[in-house]
């Protein structure tokens, strides 16, 4: 039998809680040694429901312990880069959530380290792990219908957020939009240029920050394909998760999954269910998945599926989207180069 | 340019106007010689609207005219045999609605003389030029997904007729299921047997004079496969028309088709159309196909596609269905041998 | 926070090794106390894998623990009737894996042992927790679409199970429809009469021992709908899991899941997922959620959703099915009352 | 009685063909007075096929004579402008084909005339009269789905036209894209601004002459709503012609049409029919309802559906994509205000 890969989980919020019980329940190849939590009392919440041994409020603690041979990072956005600093240079591999931080700056400091520790780092770019979505980037990617043309996303949340949330998000492009960005290289490749558009038509009261909550992105592909990102916070039939990719000898789509697969015929025509309501629900799967992956590729000595590079231009795409809109201009990725 | 055949159309109500006017408009291979039917007026209302000259009361006028080379037999069923007899006798092809007869005697008369006569009949069992189900009947007889299992047929109009109609109609099996008779030997090939359930859950009126608006048919196939035909008066959300067969190494399904390809999205999920409301609407096509190729193989002297042993048989099964029922049994086709 | 209802599980094989995962990672209401085999290797396998401490050889050793309220049995068909005996005698609430017995003796010997202890009782029907058919459930009995007057299934397997298993099954009526048998009583109600046919299309060997590979079942409800399930052992596309039921006033149609939600588009058309291969896959949740609701049942002390009369029945239809083939009749469920 | 539309065809090429066999055979509120093609010969053939009567080289003929209320305009794009200001001078109804002209002076100089002369104008942007789009614009604008957020148009054609057609044709934003700039302006209102993408992934060829196969524009609308028009050259699977709207409420979907409604499954999943091959057999009702709608304006002297304002506003458009992707830039639609 192979052996199993210890591993810790700092921050055990909402996200870093489903990833606490699906490393229990779900992934054989690890072993779960310790959760931590700044809030010492949510983190023994989770530990007593699943019944973990080992709980504890500061990170350094499971940092310094040698048996430990990677961390999970569900932590609050502003202190990923500084946790992953402190676990590369502890010589920890590191799963983080998405995304790696706000700032480039902090970003590029952060991979820095972990360049120089020479730990493996994968970010939580979940729907990467969607079988429909690798279905889709299996068929692109052979080649089977020749060459991309034209993607399209559409990525709509069934409601907004609350405005208190969106405060300190980082905005549509780096809060929502990141996902699809990192989707969009994962299906098509690397971006030249995008130019951003976007409205408030759902919540006003988010104009007093400058956020907006219906964009739309154009994209032109190094490759030369071309494409546009769809977003709304509010689609109100669901959790509208769509992909197609044209290239040039046919088309792969895919579409929503549904709640049930039921049909109901009345006088009015024909009835059928809405979206699964949420990502918590529609990309469950890919949570386990994604972590499997990255246990497996601590254990086998192998380069994650999502490293360092991938994290920071999910990044760069959104901040050149947020500048598209300011200077109401196409924007060149090469704008964005590391120093 | 090849020459035009010479038809004339007997029974101009429902089903016959429809056919004069898709002779006039959309059949350039046939030349309407004149339209007959005993009520005049009605026939001169179906010609004034057409621009068509020629309008006769009897239909023994057209027969006597020797430029006229086939009929279009459309008027009431319980004549259907006797103006066959006359027109076979005559020397005219025919095209007879659907059903040959009621009574398979009178249908035997009728036929004894077509085969003595030499000319052609068809039957209008339009629903055999339908795309969808042709393209089934090519998937099924290749061979490519190998050979049929089992046939289901959901069939279901949207609406019951009104008691009037369905009492002199034959009842369920000949004036409903007729359609599904012929078509399961379109599909899959000869009957050995049949079995029949139904009730009365729609309108409990029908109950006087013996008839169902609710059945089922279980049928065993002479090459092995075994069926179901699956009727209803009412599917209130539209005229509900499926075919399926499995076969051992795959299956081939028709669906429905819609009014409109749109989907409502709303807090309730989605909404699509409806079916289109009936058969004049769903089959429009078909109408014209069945008297096209008609009149082809008048003027190419080719055996037409749906003869008078087609014709025949979906009333033999609609017989043994309608024994079946009142003696609860499975019914064997064997027991209607032509004598 | 609620109490735990202490279970063990009988029969660690196929089904049973699901049902002991399930309940360790899954069912939280539940203490897994211990597990059995007579293959004491295999229940101590399983245990290894999931870190269950107590494994024993014979379940008599369970039923003499007072420490334990229920038994899941998963053994072999022909051992369910004694392992239920004595479990109810031994006052051990009791979840049995379908069919409760092939013989229709064994079940009532078994059931009225059941009764005088005042155990609960549940079979294993799975597909009742499915969400799909529960949806449909819900539409059909809540009346919004009307009274039913047509229900449907199509139940194929998508490859036949080998000739070894297939010998000592039950055939096909006890082996595969019976779970389309507990549905049509789940979705319409009581039946009245049956009429089955079949024939041997895929694999000619079961001719042998009198088996069938493709079958078809009318039936008649005691509330005057009437219906057809639709078995196959081979269909290559996927296992097919398709139920409907017309009403007055509409349909509910339950259609298939698929594996992906994606379509390839190229110069042949359109290109899609096959359906999920087997019921392992396509009906896991419900491996859960019904062992989830008898644990709830136990604990809170409520009936059971499918009782010891809902496995009587399933295995009554079946016997009916049988009787219809060989005496090639339509046969009355009243034939069967117990004694 | 209602009286019928006396109307003449002038250009019996590939549209105007199909307008003068609807004028005769569908659209029974008008008396096709005569058709008109420089080319005598052509509309001589055209005639003779129709039986119609009177067949002229030369427009002004038909303009000279008093019977003739309307004219359809269906010449080459380049003789439009010259052919509605005499039309109107004459003081016939008028409708045309589009583009109106590819330059904007010809369509400012024709509207004048057209003005002026108090005739009636229709341009042919048949795809608003399809039932689909039809249906979204009614869902849309009733406002039972809230108010319009993201609109996004893919429209597709099967495969490139010749490079000789294409030298001519006013380029992608001129020639294919302005069916969409229609639609847009149906579906959601008017334009603010646009900014347009695009390459050459198929022909390279129309390089030379500064052409693309492979579009994307992105648009504001002035009433917030944001949206965006994809368009290809080529897509191999058919004419691929979707239109989606989402709202605060709800989303509307109009999807594509498909040849038949075949599913056909083997051990390869599932597979359906491609999607009708080109715009003459997906769109066919539209061309005769245009017309109708047409003549029923002249009849009952009503505005037409889309009078001379909306022809000129989709060439802005057009104008101004091409403009964006010159000067790679976002562009106004105020640009090209009437002077």
């Amino acid at each position: 039998m192979t052996r199993k890969v210890n591993i810790a989980v700092i921050g055990t919020g909402r996200m870093g809680s489903v990833h606490v019980a699906n490393l229990v329940r779900q992934i054989p190849e690890a072993n779960l040694s310790a959760i931590c939590d700044i809030r010492l009392e949510v983190a023994q919440a989770v530990a007593n429901d699943l019944g973990i041994q080992r709980v504890v409020r500061d990170y350094h603690e499971l940092l310094a312990d040698p048996s430990i041979e990677a961390v999970l990072i569900a932590t609050n956005t502003n202190t990923h880069a500084m946790v992953i600093k402190d676990a590369a240079l502890a010589g920890k591999h590191i799963f983080c959530e998405k995304p790696l931080a706000l700032e480039l700056k902090d970003i590029d400091d952060a991979l820095a380290v972990v360049n120089q520790s020479k730990v493996k780092l994968q970010v939580g770019f979940n729907r990467r792990f969607d079988k429909s979505f690798q279905r889709v980037h299996q068929i692109v990617t052979s080649g089977e219908i020749g060459k991309p043309c034209i993607l399209h996303i559409t990525s709509r949340d069934p409601e907004s957020p609350t405005t208190e949330y969106l405060r300190t998000s980082g905005g549509m492009f780096l809060d929502m939009t990141i996902h699809d960005f990192d989707m969009i290289r994962f299906q098509v490749g690397e971006v030249e240029e995008i130019y951003a558009i976007g409205n408030v038509l759902l919540t006003p009261e988010i104009q007093e920050f400058g956020d907006l909550d219906t964009t739309l992105v154009s994209i032109k592909f190094t490759n030369g394909a071309i494409g546009t990102i769809d977003n709304s916070r509010q689609a109100v039939y669901g959790y509208d998760q769509r992909l197609e990719v044209l290239c040039t000898d046919g088309v792969a789509i895919a579409n929503n999954e549904v709640e049930t697969t039921i049909y109901k015929g009345d006088r009015g025509g024909f009835h059928s269910a809405s979206l699964p309501h949420f990502f918590m629900q529609r990309y469950a799967p890919c949570y386990v998945e994604e972590v499997r992956q990255f246990v497996k590729c601590v254990r086998d000595d192998k380069p994650t599926p999502i490293n360092g590079h991938d994290g920071r231009m999910a990044v760069v795409l959104g901040e050149a989207a947020w500048k598209s809109v300011r200077e109401k201009r196409p924007v060149k990725i090469s704008e964005f180069d590391q120093a």
